[in-house]
C-alpha cells in the first residue's frame, strides 16, 4: 500500500503540488504492477470451478430416459419442453406452467428467436412484421448488458437509452419515449441484480412498466431475469411480478421474459426458460416449430432429477452464494480502501447478481482499461456496457468477480484501483 | 389375404364385372380392419427404442467435463464446437476440421439460423440482404422433406419444384432455373438416402450442381445430409464430396452442409453440425455470436468419449442397420405381396435412410390417408412431401417403419396396401 492511500482527501481539492506527489506515487505502483508480470481477468460473468462443481451429479444423471408424463425424453418432440421442468421454474418464476417453455441451453438464443418471429412476422399484438415498419428503436437503460445491445444492433433496430438507478431504469424517461413514439417498439430490462449494476426493478416501477400507455400497440419488455435466484445475501430479492401487472393492466402481451439455469447449473450445458401470456407461448412455440422440433429434453429431464423441486434450486442458489460472496467482499473492500474518500470512483454494493458497477472519474475509464491491460488485467471494453459501446461519460467499468480464484479477485481490483488513481491524476494534473 | 390379391393382373385392364368383385372383396378386407379397432402409426421417421437403447452409455457420460484441449466444457464459450468432436465429423465428412461447426442439437435449428443470418445480413457472396431482393426463389426438388418446405415458406420464400430421380435433382431442369432467374436463390437436397425416396445424388448430379452457372451470385446448395452414414445394406453409399467439387468449380460459398446424430445417437439429445467453406463456417459463427455464447459443449464431450473415434460411429450405424432393416424388409414384402403387378402402386427400395415413398394410383393418396386414418393406421398427411402440401399428382405417400414394431410395421403396411388396393378400385369403377 502507498502513503497516498492514506490520504483520504478528494483529489480535486488538493493542490497542483500536492497532486503532482500523488501521480508520482501511483505511477511508481502502477510500474511495480506492470513488472509484476500478472495475468487476471475480470471480464466475464462466468461462473468459478468451485462453482460449477456443485452440479457434477448431473454428469451421471438421468437415471431413467422416461419423464414423469411418460416421455422418452431421449426421442424426437415436445417443443415447449417437458412438463415437469416447466412446472418447478413456473413456480420460481411465480408463473403458471402453460406461460412457461423449457428451451436449450441458451436464454440469449430464445432472444433471438423472439426478436426473429417479431421482425419475420410480427407479435401476437401487432398490426405487421416489424420489418414492415418505417424504423424500429428499442429503449436500454444505461448501463446495460452488452449482449441485447448487440444483438439489437444486429436486426438495425436504433437503440435509445434511458439512464438507471437502484430501483430500475427511470420511468419518466421510459414513458416518455414509448408514449409518444409508435417506432419505439420495445425496452430491455434486467430485473434482478442488473447487469452491471445490480439494481432491482421495484414493484412500483415495475407497475409503471407495464401499466404505461405505449404508442406502439405490441410494445415489448423483453424481462432477462438471469439473476432471478442469484443472490448474495440474507436479503433475497423478490423479482417483480410482471406478467400479472401487465395482464392486471390490460397489456398482458407486453412482457417477455427470460431466465436460464446457466449460473445454476452449467454455464454451457443449462437449460433456458421463455415465460409469457399464454398466447404469447402459443405465438413463440408456433413459429419455433417452423424450423425446430424439440429442445434437449433429457437434459432438462437430467435438471428435474437433479433439483428435485422449486427448494431444490433455491437451496443450490445458497452454495453458490457461499463462494462469490467473498469474492464481491473483497472487491468492495479493495475499492474502499483504495478509492473511498478520494471522490474519483463511485461504485454499486450489489446484494445479488454477477457484477459490480465502477464508475471511475469521468473521461477516464478507456484510460483505466488501457492501464490496466499494461498491468495484465483483462477488463470488459470501455463502453461495453452501452449501446454502440459509446459511454457518453467514459466512466464505467463493469467489475465480474465471479471466475477468479478469491485472491486474484484481491490483485485484480488492486490493479483497477491503482490505474484509477493513476488516470485520475493524469487527468487532474492535465 | 382376399382371393384377389393371388390375382397379379393390372386392374386397369380387367372389366367391369371383375372390378367390381375386386372392389367388394376390398370393401370387406378393409371392414374387418376396421373392425379390428388397430392403433398404428407410420407419419414420422423417429429412431425406435430398441435404437435409442444403443446409446444409453451417454447417460453416465462424460466421465470427465475437460476436453482434450483442457476447455471446462461445462462453462460458456466455444462458439464453433469442441475440437475433438468437429476433428471426428470432419473425417466422416470428408472435410476439414475448420470447415466444420459443431452445434446444438438440431441441425434443422442451424438451417433456419443460416436462412435468417441469409435474409437480414446476406451470404459471404451477396451482393444484399435476401430481404432486400424484389422477390426469392427456392428450388425444392420432390418428394422432398416436408419441414425443410415448412421453413422456407415461414420466410415467404416462392418454393419451385424440380422432379426428382434414384439420382438426385433433374439436373437439367435446375440448372435452367438457376441459370435464368437470379431471384432463385437456392436449393434443398438431401444428398444420400433422401427423404422420402431414399434416391443418392451421384457424382455426376453433385458434380453439375457444384458446376452450373446460376443468375444468383449468392445461390445455395443447403446440402442436408441428414442420413449420410444410415445404411440399410452393405453396399455403404459414400456422399459426393459437394465442397470440394464447388471449390474446385469456383463457387467455394455455394453449399452449405448439414448433419447430425439425431438418428445416430438421441433423436433429442444428439449434435448437430454445420459444414461449409472455412469463409462460410466463419460468416455463420460470426452471425451466431450477435445472439448466442455457444453450443451445450458437455453434450459435445460425452458424444466424442462415446464414439471414440470415427469408426465408432460406423460401427455404431451397423448396430441401427440391424434394427431396421428388418422392419424395411417386412414393408417391403407386403407391399409387393399386396399391390405387386396390379399396376395401381409403385414404390422405392431404399438401401439407406428412414422411409419408403410409395406412390398410388394417382388422385388416390388422399383418399389412402383419409382410409387408412379410418382403420387407425396414420400417415403423413396427403401430399407433405410437396410445397405448399401440394402433390400434384395426389399419389405419393411417404411410410416410415423405423418407429414402430415389427409386427406393427406388417400391420401397418397391409393396411395401407389395403387402402390402396380399396382406392384404386373405387377410382377405377368410378
Amino acid at each position: 500500500m502507498t502513503s497516498q492511500s492514506l490520504e483520504r482527501a478528494p483529489l480535486a481539492g488538493r493542490s497542483r503540488e500536492e497532486l503532482a506527489q500523488f501521480l508520482a506515487g501511483e505511477k511508481a505502483a502502477y510500474d511495480e504492477l506492470v513488472a509484476a508480470g500478472l495475468v487476471l481477468d475480470l471480464t466475464r460473468g462466468k461462473p468459478a470451478s468451485a462453482q460449477l462443481d456443485l452440479s457434477d451429479r448431473l454428469l451421471s444423471l438421468p437415471t431413467t430416459a422416461v419423464d414423469r408424463d411418460g416421455v422418452d425424453t431421449r426421442n424426437y418432440g415436445g417443443l415447449e419442453g417437458i412438463k415437469e421442468l416447466r412446472e418447478m421454474f413456473a413456480e420460481l418464476l411465480w408463473i403458471e406452467p402453460e406461460q412457461v417453455v423449457a428451451g436449450g441451453n441458451s436464454s440469449l438464443v430464445m432472444m433471438r428467436e423472439v426478436l426473429v418471429d417479431l421482425w419475420l412476422h410480427g407479435g401476437v399484438d401487432s398490426e405487421r412484421p416489424w420489418s414492415q415498419e418505417e424504423s424500429v428503436k428499442f429503449i436500454c437503460p444505461v448501463p446495460g448488458y452488452d449482449r441485447h445491445f448487440t444483438l439489437t444492433d444486429w436486426f438495425g433496430i436504433e437503440m435509445v437509452t434511458v439512464p438507471t438507478d437502484e430501483n430500475g431504469p427511470d420511468p419518466d424517461a421510459v414513458a416518455e419515449l414509448a408514449g409518444h413514439d409508435p417506432s419505439i417498439k420495445g425496452i430491455w430490462i434486467v430485473p434482478t441484480y442488473a447487469n452491471p449494476s445490480g439494481s432491482i426493478v421495484t414493484q412500483e416501477v415495475a407497475e409503471r412498466l407495464a401499466s404505461m400507455s405505449t404508442a406502439a400497440p405490441d410494445f415489448k419488455i423483453l424481462w432477462d431475469n438471469a439473476y432471478a435466484f442469484h443472490h448474495l445475501t440474507e436479503e433475497e430479492a423478490k423479482s417483480a411480478d410482471i406478467l400479472s401487472l401487465a395482464s392486471a393492466a390490460g397489456h398482458p402481451h407486453r412482457p417477455v421474459m427470460f431466465a436460464s439455469t446457466s449460473k445454476i447449473t452449467y454455464a454451457g450445458a443449462g437449460v433456458a426458460f421463455l415465460g409469457g401470456s399464454v398466447e404469447t407461448v402459443k405465438w413463440y412455440t408456433g413459429h419455433l416449430g417452423k424450423g425446430a422440433i424439440g429442445p434437449d429434453k433429457l437434459n432438462q429431464l437430467r435438471h428435474v432429477q437433479f433439483f428435485g423441486s422449486a427448494d431444490g434450486v433455491r437451496d443450490h442458489m445458497r452454495r453458490h452464494a457461499e463462494i462469490i460472496r467473498p469474492k464481491f467482499d473483497s472487491v468492495l473492500s479493495v475499492l474502499e480502501e483504495q478509492l473511498g474518500g478520494l471522490g474519483i470512483a463511485s461504485w454499486t454494493e450489489p446484494t445479488g447478481g454477477y457484477f459490480i458497477s465502477l464508475d471511475v472519474q469521468d473521461g477516464t475509464a478507456a484510460r483505466v482499461i488501457e492501464l490496466a491491460k499494461g498491468a495484465g488485467v483483462a477488463l470488459t471494453q470501455a463502453g461495453s456496457s452501452f449501446p454502440y459501446g459509446r459511454d457518453p461519460h467514459d466512466r464505467n467499468i463493469r467489475l465480474a468477480p465471479t471466475f477468479p480464484e478469491p485472491a486474484e479477485v484481491e490483485k485484480a481490483t488492486r490493479v483497477v484501483a491503482t490505474c484509477a488513481r493513476l488516470a485520475a491524476a493524469e487527468q487532474l494534473v492535465g
